[in-house]
């Protein structure tokens, strides 16, 4: 029997617990589950927001830009060791509906020969839409699932289930992507901050993915492209961006794109949302993305046990190296319990159908946390 | 003879003076003259996302979204007065690029049987570079100018020129435009907050701008788009954001997009940026257009008096009505007589070949900020 006491060892015990005095927390008592949907507010973001905007925009004025112009690519630096990428590999921009719509474009523009995307029928809607919209205009065939990749030109996935939690085994499944000729685009939004991803190892050469989620970057925070090194000089862009082209203050007469990661770039870089971004980031780089995966694993396992000891039923995988950073757990009356637990100070998440999600942000979320949250479910599920 | 004193006189005669202690301003001998370039910060936008940090963000965490989803268009409608639309006429989200992106694909989609884009071979690169990489997909032509306009699909023109300020006839251009079949998409980047624009006199049905010069939305802020409402509910969409679904949280298999603006709406919204822009635009609605217009006016032609004092070469246009918010001064050694000032407190730009702007934004340049400007470029030009 799991009682509220072990939460409190666990949370004493966990060498990142400290990291939660790095956040903006005005109620203590408030259950916050939904970090994997917006991550709390570091300390360090309100200082150097207030920091931009008194100093360098209302200070330094225009001349600010000699540096804000190299935002993008120095938060995508600062990002890259959590996602097992190379310097100069990441650049942090726009959205992911725009960094995914790009990234698509691309894909299939290098293999005009194949004539399917693939995407999960059941992905979160940016995806599916995403990809709907390019197939309409360019007659490409969209298959749902990933058995057959028989003339796929792309497959589009995310690495983390934003339902279940459960994780793709990237390794095998871009390996037998590539070896069907497609190319595959990670979405790593639900994954981003909280697994310990490595693009590199996994030979990875697109991916996506948010920041405002276990990067903690801010409400509706700038997303990123990441591009693997060999791709970059080659890569079709669709969105033909001054921020992307080669000597941008030139203002030349023809478009010529940088030849480095730059190439994603579109259009002004957002400063106030990018150098947000980047202090969720230097946090997560700061705490270590081994250390956070691996209490991401304590807390759902936890989540997982508390689940079995008050019968509720639960689709996030059981084996830890399957599952993300929540744990989805399945009630026919969720659509109301999500609100009136919210009401009583304890956060989660409605997904349709059934769905309660539990959300382990490593840096901010304690075993207490989680114990609360699912014991809760538990009492007002009756 | 023009004197400081002369300047002086009419600072204290502006009925707008008192605006500039709505600004953040912690050197006030600097002589800003870049304001159409980067506005500056309002001390309302210090307070408003100081406190969308600590309080809604940090405090009342992913509640806070049942709100700030409808920022861009709350934000969209308190800018709609300033460039002549309606309520519900105008979004704020993205970038100019991405925007302008979104507005020519779906002009040329409205257009199947017409196969130019005329562009100015001229205009920032933003546009430019936008249209030439959407003709190098679709095997449209690119014209350059917009003398002849048959076969013309899509006219994408600025209303004020980036170099010399000069302002296109809006009403006469759209007219002529729309009478030879073509759709015309205005980028009124250098006109929205200093121009009194009347999109809905002019019969404009497509139009896009930035919030980061005259109207001080902040470093990189959010673009708008404009759509005529009777558009609205048919405007093909080029990328298919989740931001634009009708029911965006059902989460529905198919793209159902909204009959409204949020149909131009692509992934989730920048909060932090969007907040930022909204006071500034809030300050400009408040001081009202008409008024900041008038100043603009004098502003500027101002600025041309003292550069025929001063023996200085100006193409901005001497017609009070043809004439944006900033001036063009020309001289040969523009190039290295924009970082001398700027190392003296006199801020500019230069623009390609031999073009100092002065940029008059009318919330906060003074009367005496142009004459200490231009006296030092004739001084520094010898």
């Amino acid at each position: 029997m799991i009682t509220r006491d072990d939460a409190l060892v666990l949370d004493r015990a966990d060498p990142l617990a400290s990291y939660r005095d790095h956040f903006v927390i005005p109620d203590d008592s408030v259950v916050y589950l939904d970090g994997n949907s917006l991550g709390r507010t570091p300390h360090a973001t309100v200082e150097r927001v207030t920091r931009v905007m008194e100093h360098e925009w209302a200070g330094d004025l225009i001349q600010s830009w000699d540096h804000w112009v190299h935002l993008p690519v120095q938060i995508g630096d600062r990002l890259a060791p959590l996602i097992g990428a190379q310097a100069g590999e990441v650049a942090v921009h726009d959205s992911t509906t725009v960094n995914l719509y790009q990234a698509v474009q691309a894909a299939i523009a290098l293999q005009p020969d194949r004539r399917v995307i693939a995407v999960d029928a059941h992905d979160f809607p940016t995806d599916r839409y995403v990809v709907d919209g390019i197939a309409a205009r360019t007659g490409h065939e969209v298959r749902h699932g990933f058995d057959r990749l028989d003339d796929v030109a792309v497959v589009l996935r995310s690495l983390v289930d934003y339902r279940t939690a459960e994780v793709a085994d990237i390794v095998a499944e871009t390996a037998r992507a590539d070896a069907a000729g497609a190319i595959t685009i990670w979405d790593l939004s639900h994954a981003a901050g909280v697994l310990a991803v490595d693009l590199g190892a996994a030979g990875v050469r697109l991916a996506v993915g948010c920041t405002y989620k276990f990067l903690n970057g801010g409400p509706g925070a700038p997303a990123f492209s990441y591009v693997r090194r060999d791709l970059q000089a080659i890569l079709p862009q669709p969105i033909w961006g001054w921020w992307a082209q080669a000597d941008m203050f030139a203002m030349g007469a023809t478009f010529t794109p940088q030849p480095d990661i730059r190439r994603v770039l579109l259009g002004t870089a957002s400063v106030l949302s990018l150098v947000a971004a980047e202090e969720g980031i230097a946090l997560s780089a700061e705490a270590g993305i081994d250390a956070i995966h691996h209490k991401a694993v304590q807390l759902t396992r936890f989540g997982l046990d508390l689940c079995d000891q008050f019968g509720l039923r639960t689709s996030t995988p059981r084996d830890d190296h399957r599952r993300g950073g929540h744990v989805a757990v399945h009630h026919p009356d969720a659509r109301h319990l999500v609100p009136a637990m919210a009401a009583e100070g304890v956060i989660t998440d409605f997904r349709e159908p059934d769905i309660v999600r539990i959300g382990c942000s490593p840096l901010t979320t304690r075993f207490t946390d989680v114990y609360d949250g699912i014991a809760r479910v538990a009492a007002m599920a009756g």
